[in-house]
């Protein structure tokens, strides 16, 4: 493994994931949120959107290999392709950069924040919440889209030769398939739980709402936090432990 | 041809078509479950959903070359790709994979199942059944969009030296072209049947359907569920015959 | 310029317009005929559907280079890169295909053809007509939509030094670019006319309208029947005189 | 940097940002007048008819290496990616495809320009407007929005080593990607103002509408005319500063 710089490291998976946050969660402002251009624009509206924030995000964190993601995180920790060091740096990176990220959505979106009269139309441009709430259905939705999304990306990177724990080693011709398959998932698991499949994009954000003056806010809805942080890290370990047995590459 | 390892080939099978099937799947309990996030998303959010899952399964089973569908496997052996054996030992995989794909999009989509009322919405989201009941007809427009994927297959492997049949001859950037002519053939011949074309998609999880405990499920409409196995298998194999001929590579 | 096998070079174009009119006019069936899966499924849905019906024409026809249209003929041979021959050759068999393909879409769609009460809808799916009638706007809006599809074909076969006019000449990477682009002209320019764009994906299904005993068909339309012929072959000459000139490479 | 012939260089960004603007108010035109075929055919058709517009733009644009908006040419200006006098014939050459874009616009549309009683609608296929009218946050909106755009371009053009400043220095596989963030940010950062993200995009058209004899036409909005313009402006220029910062390849 080559030397990283944890500074440039650092960097990169801070700027990767605001970017992610601020076009994913900037979609959801589109549709959701009174008088906007996209609104009512379809949960497919959604999908793209958010796949393509990936799209933007892994293209702009190229140095760091583009992890943009705890649970990505947890899994290449756990392969072996990232040290203690390098995972607890990104994810220190991933939250503050979901912070910020969210805060130049309220930014560009806030008049239609100021005249939306919901306060839970608000707080879901931030952060995902259930349909139908249920900690442990939720959980295991949640566990099963993530598991997903860090097992592909073991796949096509183990056959593409891609080294994805290493700096340099994730480019723009990666950032594609992540992004179909962030389409993919959100239009195949979202449905019950809005697919946080990350938990820098969900907590982070929704720090953001509970520290913003957003006008007319209501809860930042704390209780169901934990559940888009510990599906997501359950599923990408899980993806870990699965892939090499799975894929055969192990072999 | 290179020594097979048949049990890795098994696997890789079993996995692709596992999560085609939980994606593919998915994407349908997304939309046709009450109270989803993406609950009429419209029948391009279907095609979208279909074909990325594809996506997805095709980098899942690298080492087999992903066939992840019986109707593939047929084409392949009458062309002389891949040996009996591999098709008996894919075809396997493919409807067993299937079934667990299917159980997992239960387990993520639960509480909608439970919540949902009408029992042909829930047998939607395992299987596919006609808009127009007719054995002929559907029969023949199962055989038709078959018989293009497969077809289609050919011409981009021929024309890109891609050897289908043998393990590591697919790879991610199959993944692609693959998936856009699932969307394809989703949107412009799934009208009639909801598109099967891919008998252990449809078996697979009508077994799932049949077995699982589902709240107020009910029948699983077996006497539709060998058009959807039958067209299919013909349709792949006219397009490994039709291939040679009409693409000018046989000459 | 390499011998051409004429038959060979026939037979790909036939192909390559067959699969293209099949999935095409596939497409429009499934949005407009009554009791389909993606009834009122949307524009976006046919702009898709028709560009990746381009993406499975182009791969069907790769020896021949997947001209599929006799205005992306034309220009090929007003810029010297296929003979008059060829041209005649290649127009020949993609009105044939053309035929071909738009039966077996009657075939697919048979049953939901036979429950369509309005002719108009039933002829919708095989051939174009304006929104409001009126010969010589309509024939402009297909000159420019036309010249816009030859001339990008132009920039791109330019820039990527691809022979568009050899056998061979192109393959599955300049699929997705036709793909897009005829994406791009429905969703822009197809709102008035329906986007025609080639003669053969027009003429050849009103004709197999004409000929075939489809269940309570009207009119066939023929006094319009020129405007989607005449327009693109004016608007793929015009690409032509004009891509040396506005593209910089004639310098 | 290698010699540019500035003649050469005006006629591509003049062919492709006339390009631009043809497939991108074209797919607004088809949305937003009456009796058209896209007509209400939703924002993410509005996304892809923009992004895809793009993608046809920056083909037809090879030779000067597709800046097509000045937005960009400002943040390569201030990179020392193109000289002043290269910015300055960019910009006069965007302007001026921009009207001759937009008239063509008019052309293919003109009946439905005609039929069409709410002159908001005709400027709106022309230019952008906000949905909140406040030129201060605005502003903001335009200037966050375009600093993804340029930002992320800077981001992939240097990891994939493309010099977009020297002549044929960005092609066809640049497209995509280019194309695929025009999506995102119109889904995800379009919704208050529609995103201009270019001030030949919004300012060309808009002076197309004062010009154009359309029928029944309002006013061309000039007292929110230099918001596209300017937000635009600065936004490509923060990124121009942020990029060697944030991307760390200035370290």
């Amino acid at each position: 493994m080559e030397e990283v710089n944890l500074g440039l490291y650092f960097l990169s998976e801070f700027v990767g994931t605001g970017m992610l946050v601020l076009l994913g969660c900037g979609v959801v402002a589109n549709v959701a949120l009174t008088k906007t251009k996209g609104f009512s624009g379809g949960f497919l509206m959604v999908n793209w959107g958010w796949g393509l924030a990936v799209f933007a995000g892994v293209l702009a964190s190229a140095y760091s290999g583009a992890l943009i993601n705890p649970a990505v995180g947890i899994g290449l920790f756990i392969a072996g392709d990232i040290t203690l060091v390098m995972f607890l740096v990104s994810m220190a990176a991933q939250f503050s950069g979901a912070i910020v990220g969210a805060v130049f959505v309220w930014v560009a979106y806030r008049q239609h924040f100021d005249e939306e009269e919901d306060p839970a139309n608000k707080l879901g441009v931030f952060s995902t919440g259930p349909q139908i709430r249920s900690y442990g259905h939720n959980l295991l939705t949640e566990i099963i889209a993530t598991f997903v999304l860090v097992f592909i990306i073991f796949a096509f990177a183990d056959y593409g030769d891609i080294n994805v724990g290493v700096p340099g080693g994730l480019g723009p011709l990666t950032a594609l398939p992540v992004a179909l398959l962030v389409v993919s998932i959100g239009a195949s698991l979202g449905g019950p739980t809005g697919y946080a499949i990350n938990p820098a994009r969900d907590l982070g954000p929704r720090i953001a709402h509970a520290i913003l003056p957003i006008k007319g806010k209501g809860s930042s809805d704390w209780s169901y936090s934990w559940v888009p942080v510990v599906g997501p890290m359950i599923g990408g370990s899980l993806a870990a432990f699965a892939a090499p047995v799975l894929l055969g590459f192990g072999a």
